[in-house]
């Protein structure tokens, strides 16, 4: 079979899938192992007072799980998700002025927030093994932050994106998530919302309804249960990459229910779990795909979580072109984490 | 100073410039080194039967360049360029049939060319340590495909890129280029045509000629001559990054003259080796921009080369948003090159 050209079910991108050469799991070398739980570890419970104060923080009282707000004299130390400011920051909400600028293309002081979700007490607790009950409270965190930031009348968007271990731009293995909040919808987000109200406009229906209908039992199915679908999506620039989508129409996530929270941690700690089993914990990015703030309630959008493995290494071609080379079929890609996913459910408990 | 947003001069693209962590060639770590030739390297002199036969390569014949093609049972064994097809090539000329296709996205079987340029025979000249004079045959030689695949009625647009070391996506350590052509303008290049195209129609100039006016002599300047100008660009998005355009306004690189590709090469030389010696002889990538084949006389558009230092990585925010967080400023770049530039051009010759 040759080689084929796909385009994005979006966008205007396409991706050369490389059947000639298809690499299946055991043709990637698995990366080598990292270091656990060191003393030094900023994120580890003792050492709070390495960062900075948490600004919300899950702490067990009682039988029952309570969120709290930290402050600069009183580091909890019996929390089980905390989350604070990085400590260099991309964005900041104390940039103050607009800078002069002698220059005569565009520029400006960045404001915004950039924050750290420490998602468990546990060094070694990553999602690919972490209890679902944990990975709800991390997910419970990030939708906390996201309602926080958009009280903020200055914020359009809010990035939600995890890094998994250093080749993936991870600087530090203690299990975290990052999120960067921005008075700009970036240029990819724009570009999607974009093309998506086009295809609402000229169909009559949203794109993500469409792809959940055909993938229900296409070849590119992973899992779904009823609340979330899980694809290998068509045009997969990236070998194993992977995405959860609600089942029914949702343009806002901060609409989710507590049962579809709990579906959703599940659901992702099922598919890294597979993912983790399959290629030797690699490492990967993922990044949740939402509406902007002010557009949050609209038929064309899903929200949605993107996951990519980093299995491969853009070069020349794709970082001119912004056309990729796919070395794994996402259709081989669905088939063996389907198989995985189907062992790990049976043993998997709350 | 706090973190700047800049907008790319073209491109609906944002970077934060992360000027509080603002990194120098020195905060680098080098890559470790790499292996030289060995006897199984397929690009090494000796090794021809390794590879596919070429067709093109340049020969010294008395005191001559010549340029003649190969053939399966005749392997020039003195040669000093010598370009043959990717022995797994992405996109090639023996795709046939469209691949029937049950699905309803778009998608087809990939018609095109993926060529690689064996820069030298020397497995170590590297075009930071290279001679002017084969890095002139090398780009020529690049030209001279690009001119032969613009010939094939289906081929729309050309890509001619390098990838420097593995962290860069180099399968081999010996100098090469990359060329794929096929019949589809990929969306970066798209993009950056429609925006270009757009300047013109407004601003009743081309963009290219405004940049070079304006960067003649702002603090991102790091070389000129008469034929070149060097910057790092306004909107880096990569640490390092530079781009070498023409002075006078060239559409299409086909129109080059003798003393331009001259010139090219010696330019080329001094910012590679100026690179590697700043920074251990980092990885990078580059890509040639140029117009599509159909519309290579215009206005609106300058050929270029954009060069792309691999010194960070690209986590799950840049992957998810398309905006990128550069943490050397490109000003800061441009002055550590710009020093380096005037030490090695009092050194080279030839």
């Amino acid at each position: 079979m040759g080689n084929e050209v796909r385009k994005d079910y979006l966008l205007n991108r396409y991706v050369i899938i490389a059947s000639q050469r298809a690499k299946r799991p055991s043709d990637f070398s698995p990366a080598p192992s990292e270091i656990g739980a060191s003393k030094n570890c900023p994120f580890c419970p003792g050492n709070e007072h390495l960062t900075p104060p948490a600004d919300l923080v899950y702490l067990q009282k009682n039988n029952e799980v309570v969120k709290e707000q930290d402050h600069e004299d009183l580091r909890h130390k019996e929390w089980l998700v905390r989350c604070f400011e990085n400590l260099y920051p991309a964005l900041s909400p104390h940039a103050t002025e607009v800078k002069p600028n002698n220059d005569s293309y565009i520029g400006r002081e960045v404001y915004g927030y950039h924050e750290i979700i420490v998602e468990s007490p546990d060094h070694l607790e990553q999602p690919s093994v972490a209890r679902p009950r944990q990975l709800e409270l991390m997910f419970d965190a990030s939708l906390e932050l996201l309602r926080r930031y958009y009280n903020d009348k200055s914020i359009e968007y809010t990035q939600i994106f995890r890094n998994h271990r250093r080749e993936a731009g991870a600087s530090l293995s203690h299990p975290h998530t990052q999120i960067i909040a921005s008075s700009i919808i970036p240029s990819a987000i724009a570009t999607e919302l974009e093309s998506a109200s086009k295809y609402f406009k000229e169909e009559k229906r949203c794109i993500f309804c469409r792809i959940i209908e055909d993938e229900q039992r296409s070849p590119r199915l992973i899992y779904k249960n009823d609340e979330f679908l899980v694809i290998a999506p068509w045009a997969s620039i990236h070998p194993f990459e992977f995405w959860i989508i609600p089942q029914h129409h949702k343009s806002d996530i901060l609409d989710i229910t507590d049962s579809e929270k709990r579906s959703f941690a599940r659901t992702l700690r099922l598919c890294l779990g597979s993912l983790a089993t399959l290629l030797g914990n690699p490492p990967y990015n993922y990044g949740f795909h939402i509406s902007p703030k002010q557009d949050r309630k609209n038929e064309y959008y899903h929200w949605h979580l993107e996951v990519y493995p980093k299995l491969s290494i853009w070069g020349g071609f794709e970082l001119s072109t912004g056309m990729y080379i796919n070395i794994t079929p996402p259709e081989l890609a669905a088939e063996c984490l389907r198989e995985e996913v189907k062992n790990q459910e049976r043993t998997l408990t709350i």
